[in-house]
This record gives structure tokens, C-alpha cells and sequence, in this order.
């Protein structure tokens, strides 16, 4: 693996093989402390995301790297510079990886075919987020100790969101049944036997009541504003009394459903303060995951070779109990 | 101690021993170099304030700490996100403490009582500044050798002054007489016996020269332009007639009175640069002194407690010796 | 040396001794690594530059100093803090260097006059950006092996370039030929014998087609778009048609000529793809040794004595075989 570019690129193996380093990361029984010292990491952010930003650069120098932040507001790209030049001058002052957010659908994947330097796509446009679907992949296996055959629903602005897709890819690849759900101007526009329809397991549907029944897991999206100034919505009011995942709802689900959201949180518009912070709400497990699938991913991308040998004899080791807090190990081989 | 969120909440003990603590790291009695190692954190700025933050991060980097800014401007808040969901979601990366400047008075308290991180307020609105107070009393005692007993005016806008605040609650404590003093207008409106009249060794004044005579210490505080557009003065020019602290007015003073301004100077305003730079001007040794008392507040909350034995036995070995530059040790047990 | 304010105030001896640290540093001959250990650097940028910014922080990080950004945007310059108050605020915080970029020429100077900290001009103004000279003189040597006699082009607007100004001080004073070129309305407005006219081997000419002729060098400068709002040129397409580097104009230059652009490049203004992508454009190889010659300059700085023993030593021992990759040593004492 060279790049994280999106989920959709990864086999389940390889999927497996992030959470499991994960896990043992978070577990403290692979210590990467020091990993990436001597190397490089550039946080190039087009679109402001702190939450992100900062996640990926606490993870990447809990292991000792240099990080920087490209602030996009005041750089040179606004003095008119291209971004491949951009692109090149960074690799030119030796960086080793690029964790890119930009607003364009597939910037990552053109960063990436124009340079040495690893890269990760930390959110691009409307298509991919893939570290956030990892985390979200690694928080149920914790919580659940399996991934296949768990009933996820994922609700809201499936359009639009490239949480929704890097789920979608991760969770199908491993063997999760998915329900995309929400109003139909915010569902994909994928013709039958296309796109997602291609995607083994996944249902789409507009009734919420049958997104939800017998959930394991919900999933709920976060709303734009200008979804609304696009018409897509009649109001944020009317939305939240539609779709506004909330206590009562959730009863349809299985009884231990896991409440999920990618943050951060429109408290009183997708989701109320019922669900968000109601016993099952794992939303803050969430974020806590998200800082060990970065150094996960981090430590294959860049880590040197003679590191990666203690990874393999650790995930060797792993097989027998690496799973943390009583949980299961991931089902190899199921797919 | 577990949070630092005003000097109200501090015994003269407490205080006593943060300023301690900083002479010590100063004079190089006390090596806290890696005592941070592993440890995280972040300044939360709600207002910009790059001289406080940056003080702030050269003590925690000394200290071998990650610090990590949260530039508000660009962040979730400004998409909606609940101060209390990014206080959890901090928590949630695994964040140690949180410096917090908001420009609402109590900010830092609602804060600390909703997270697990240690929280240290870098200024809350009008309500207090707790480590400009202990900078301004680690100065003092540094220049006079002692606190007890010395006669301080804080000339200015002293209704708005989180810094007058907290350097009232600290001088007060360790036994000083405090003279607060500005346009009846910036005058803080307490009834008689409440507030700070409930304070001992507290004046209130609207003439200067009364407030000045025979001063040990002048505080000079900044004034904020939005004062004027208030209606509060009636221009800067007569503001610095009435109110500007120049070498002529500090003749009513000690000869060896110290002049000190948190900073940054409004030069020609409440200051003018014949006092500024006067030879017993010490705004710089303020400065200085900022960074010391923040390691030490930080090394106080953070470090671990095989560290913090070190701390008291060089706070016992200090008892005979410990104040840097021939000052007198400060009188323990004198409230 | 204490401080690097510009070109113009050093003697060749001292420039090469930078190259040279600089070229050590890039083959591995000298490690700096953590050289700067326990000393703070600050980057304090009146103007928003996030290239040459970064290429500092690379710098000072990769030898472990304190790296902090004052961003001016946010900071108390904004709350009308004198500039000189700014600097004495960072020097009693125990900054050790500031690297200062200003839109006022002489900024450097100015401050540099009134700290103790160690200052590095990252350009100011119209006047000098002397780490720029000196990484071209680097990418130069490396190149061709020698500055002296070399025919070196330098295209565009001269008149407000620092960039141009530190080119043609370390070139001349290296012993290079250097031809100034540009629409009449960007030239230097010396007087004859005067200012640029006073210096050893340059010429000044309005004909690109003179200037190229039998080159070994031709740098391209940026073109700022305030230049055209100033009515100094017609337009942007004009300006390319007349001025705008490209490969057929190449073909007057020797067949090995360098291209070269201190970036950002605004492609198809001042330079075209042809020029800029062209086997023998050395863009890129700029910002690499960028990064060396700013570790070469802090290191010379603020390494502490018993580095520079190293120092001394490894240049000693270079005097035989320092210069990387094939190129002959400078030749000392040509001029």
C-alpha cells in the first residue's frame, strides 16, 4: 500500500489488516512510539477541518513525525500557483506524505499520480473519506466483535457524503448488509445495476422506519446548510421531524443498536440530544478511534521496513488474542 | 490542584507554591525538561491572542509536551459544533489539558466542569486571567522580595479587567494594599460590602495622584478601543490627559517604584513611553516571567508524580535558599 | 555572524562557507541533526509566504529547534502593538531567532538593530531575500560547478525584486557576469555610476534577445499582478508575449543553460511549460537546496561553539573532496 486514497481501492484483507494494527496500537501491544521519526507529514487542507486536521497530527506525533500545516487561506496557491506545483514544491523540500482535504471529487487521486510522496485522503469532494470509514469500521467490531452480517443504517444526505461511501465500500467489503436511507432529493442518482446498486448487500430507501427496523447500527449524517439553499430540503425544521434520528426511533432497532455520527454533530437537526448522547451513543468512541486507525494507517504508509517486521510478528501474535476488550477477532477469511 | 481557572479559587498557600515552583525552574533549581513527554496539549483560543499563546506553547514545549492550536476561526465551531461537543471531542483524542481563551466570563469554569482534561483559563471575558496574576506577582516579589505589605495602584479601565481581577484577588492574598483606580466610568459597580469591598486591603479611587502616592507598584492597564465607541471616555487624547502614566506622575510614587503593563502596550495612550522604558519599567521582565510561572502552573497539573517528588523535595531543600537573585523567600504563614 | 540581513553584506568568503555548510549538510558529510536542540525559532511573517515559511520550519525542525509560527494576522500587531514592542515581547520570552519577512524594506535591519535575538531576512520589501540568493548559488555550483565567469540572465521586473537584488550581490561577489533584463519600466532607476551601476560585472538591457545570448543561467521572476494595476505594463499577455520565458527562446542560451524561478511560477505569464518543465529547469532542485541552505544559515547561527568545531573540522576536511556529486570545489580566493 502506497496511498489511502478511498476504501473502494482496498481488498478486505488489507482493510482487516489497518483495523487489526489499530486495535493493537490502541490496546498498547504494538508500540510505534518513535516509528516516524525523521519523517515528514504536511496536513495540505483546501477545506477547513479542524477535528480532522488535528486528529491526524496528534496521531502522526504521538510517533515522532514533523508535521506541518499548509494553511491553504494564506499560501502561494492563492497567489495563483497551480496545485501540481504546489504538489512538486512539497516534495521537493523532502515531505514523505501529504494528507490532503479538498473539495474536488478525485483531487487526492490526481495528487497522488503526480508525486513520490505517499498520500492520504483525508476527505476529497463528494467521493471518499477513508479514514473516517475506518474508524467508524473499527469502533462496531469493537463494540460488536463482528462486522459481517450486522444490519447498518446510514441516514441523511447520502448524496452528498463521502462518509456514506467510504462506509459503504468498508462495511460491504466486510460483509455488513447496509440500508442507505433519506429523502429521496439526497439519495444517489445511480441508474439500476450501477453504481452502488452494484454493490453486494446494500438497500436504498426512503422510509426511515424500515431503514431502522432491526438495525444493529445506525449511522447519522451530518446536514449541510446549503442543502437547504439548494432546495433539496424544505427547512431544517421539517427535516428533524422527518429524519431526525431521536430515542423513540431508535426503539425500532435491535436493543443494543450502536448511535453513530462522523461529527461534527447538528444536535437538534439530524440527530437529538436523545440519541446522541443516550447510553449506546458511541460517538465519542468514535473520535478516540479515529487518532489509532491514522496512526494505523500511517505506520504502513511510512514506517520503515524494519518496523514493519515487528508488525507482522505482532498481527502473527495477534491472531490468537489481539482482539482488545474482550472483543472477537476479526472473521479472516469470511469474504 | 487539577484545574488553574482564576486566582479567587487559589489559597495564598497554593499560589505561594506555583510561584515557587516558577522561581525555582527559573533559577535552574528545578529541571523540568521532559517532564511533559507524552503529554498533550492544546490552546483553545475563542480570541486571538498570539502573545499569550505563544507563551503558553514555549512552556509546554520546553517541558517536551504536544501542543497542538485550535485556531477557532477555521474550525467546527464556526459550523455549528457546541462548544461542549468540542470539548468532548478533544477529550476523546486523548487530549491531557486545555488552555481556553473566550470572551465569555466563566467560559473556563463551565468547561472544566464537563471534561476530564485538566483545564487552564488563558482569559475568560471580565472575569479573570490567572497566570497574567501569578506572572505579575512572581515579578513583584523577584524585584521587592516580598508581597505582604507593599502598596500596588492599577490605574484604568478596571470594570472590564479580567487582569486587574486577578491581580486584586492574588495581591490581596499574600497580604498587599491594592489601590484600584480609573474614570468613575471604568469603575467596577459593586454595592458597598459585596464584590471586591468584601475584599481586605482593597481602596477604590477616581484620583490618581491620591492613588499613586507613595506606590510601591503601578499597574498600568491596556484600554480597549471599544471603550470610546461605548461612550465610556470621551476620546483617547483625553483619556492619556487624565489617566496616561508618564515619568512626571510617578514622582508622587516610591522612588523605586516598579512599572509594569501586561501587555501590549497602547504606547501614548495609557502609557506613555517615558514611563514604558524607565529603568525600573519591568514589562519585559513580565514577559519573561510568563513563561516560568506557565511551566510551573503546567508542571503543577500535568506532571507525573514520581516527577512531583522532585518538586517537594526541592520546595523542601528551597525552603533555606530558594528565591533567585538575592530576594528574600516569600513570608510563608503570614495570612 | 550574527544575523543574515542580506547578501550585500557579506564577503565571498563567508557566502561560500554557507554553500558549503549547506552542500555537507545535503551529501551527509556534516549531521546537524538535533544541533539546535533547547533554541526557539519564531517565523514572524508581516507577509503571508506559506513556501518559504515551511522551508524555514523544515529547516529549524530537522535539526530539533522550537519552531513557532507568529501569524500577524491574528496577533496583537492587529491590537496596535509596536513593532518594536512585538520584538522585545519575543526576545524576553527566550526566542533565540526570528525569521522575519516584511513588506517595508530595511525591516530586517530595524530589527535586527533593536534585539539580541539572531534575526534572518526573509525578504523585505523591495530591498534583499538573502536565503533565496544564496539556495540559487547552491543549485548553481551544484549544476555547473563553479559561479565564476559564468553568463547569468536575470528576467523581468527587476526594479521590485529582492529576489534579483540578492541573485546579483552573491553572483558578482562570486564572480559571475550578470545581465539585468526587463521592460524599461521595471529596471533599476540608479543613476550611472550609482547604486547596481557601482557593482563589477553587470550590464542592463531592455533586449531579452542580448541577454540571452550564450547564457549559462537564465532565472525568470515572478510577475506580480499589481505591477499592471500600477500601468508599469500593458497586460499580462503582452508582457508574456515580449518577456515570457520559453524553449525556442532557450535555443539562444548555451545548449546546457539552467532555468530557473525562485516560485510560486505564474505558468504562461513569465515562464511557459516549455521553459519550466524542460529537462535542464532546476525549479525544483531550488526548493530542495532551499531547505539545505536554511539549515546551513541557522546552523551557522545558533549551533553552539562546540558544533562549529565540527564545522571547521568537516570543512577542513571537504577542502579535498567536499562537493557532492561530481561538481569541483568553489574556488576559493578567485577574487
Amino acid at each position: 500500500m502506497q496511498h489511502l486514497l478511498g476504501l473502494a481501492d482496498l481488498s478486505p484483507q488489507e482493510i482487516e489488516g489497518i483495523l487489526r494494527t489499530a486495535a493493537m496500537i490502541k490496546a498498547g501491544d504494538l508500540d510505534v512510539r518513535g516509528s516516524l521519526r525523521g519523517r515528514t507529514v504536511v496536513t495540505l487542507f483546501f477545506e477547513p477541518s479542524t477535528r480532522t486536521r488535528i486528529s491526524f497530527e496528534l496521531a502522526a506525533r504521538r510517533m515522532e513525525a514533523q508535521v506541518i500545516h499548509f494553511d491553504v487561506g494564506t499560501s502561494s496557491v492563492v497567489k495563483g500557483e497551480s496545485l501540481l506545483d504546489t504538489i512538486l514544491t512539497l516534495e521537493a523540500m523532502g515531505v514523505d506524505l501529504l494528507v490532503v482535504r479538498h473539495q474536488a471529487s478525485g483531487a487526492a487521486h490526481f495528487i497522488a499520480r503526480h508525486t513520490r510522496c505517499a498520500v492520504v485522503n483525508a476527505g476529497d469532494g463528494m467521493h471518499e473519506h477513508p479514514t473516517q470509514g475506518l474508524l467508524d469500521l473499527l469502533t462496531i467490531q469493537e463494540r460488536k466483535g463482528r462486522i459481517a452480517g450486522l444490519r447498518v443504517a446510514i441516514v441523511g444526505d447520502i448524496l452528498h457524503s463521502r462518509v456514506a461511501r467510504s462506509d459503504l465500500f468498508g462495511l460491504t467489503k466486510l460483509g455488513a448488509e447496509v440500508t442507505l436511507c433519506g429523502p429521496s432529493t439526497l439519495l444517489p442518482r445511480d441508474r439500476p445495476g450501477q453504481g452502488i446498486w452494484a454493490l453486494q448487500g446494500v438497500r436504498v430507501t426512503s422510509s426511515l422506519d424500515e431503514a431502522l427496523e432491526g438495525a444493529d447500527v445506525v449511522i447519522a449524517l451530518r446536514l449541510q446548510r446549503e442543502r437547504q439553499q439548494a432546495g433539496l430540503i424544505p427547512s431544517f425544521g421539517e427535516y428533524t421531524r422527518f429524519w431526525g434520528i431521536d430515542a423513540s426511533r431508535l426503539s425500532r432497532c435491535k436493543p443494543d443498536v450502536l448511535v453513530m455520527h462522523p461529527g461534527p454533530m447538528n444536535l437538534g437537526v439530524e440527530i437529538l440530544p436523545s440519541a446522541a448522547y443516550a447510553p449506546n451513543s458511541v460517538v465519542t468512541a468514535q473520535v478516540t478511534n479515529g487518532v489509532y486507525v491514522r496512526m494505523a494507517v500511517l505506520y504502513h504508509l511510512l514506517a520503515k521496513s524494519v518496523d514493519k517486521e515487528n508488525l507482522v510478528g505482532a498481527h502473527a501474535r495477534g491472531d490468537l488474542l489481539w482482539w482488545p476488550s474482550g472483543g472477537s477477532p476479526l472473521p479472516v477469511g469470511h469474504h
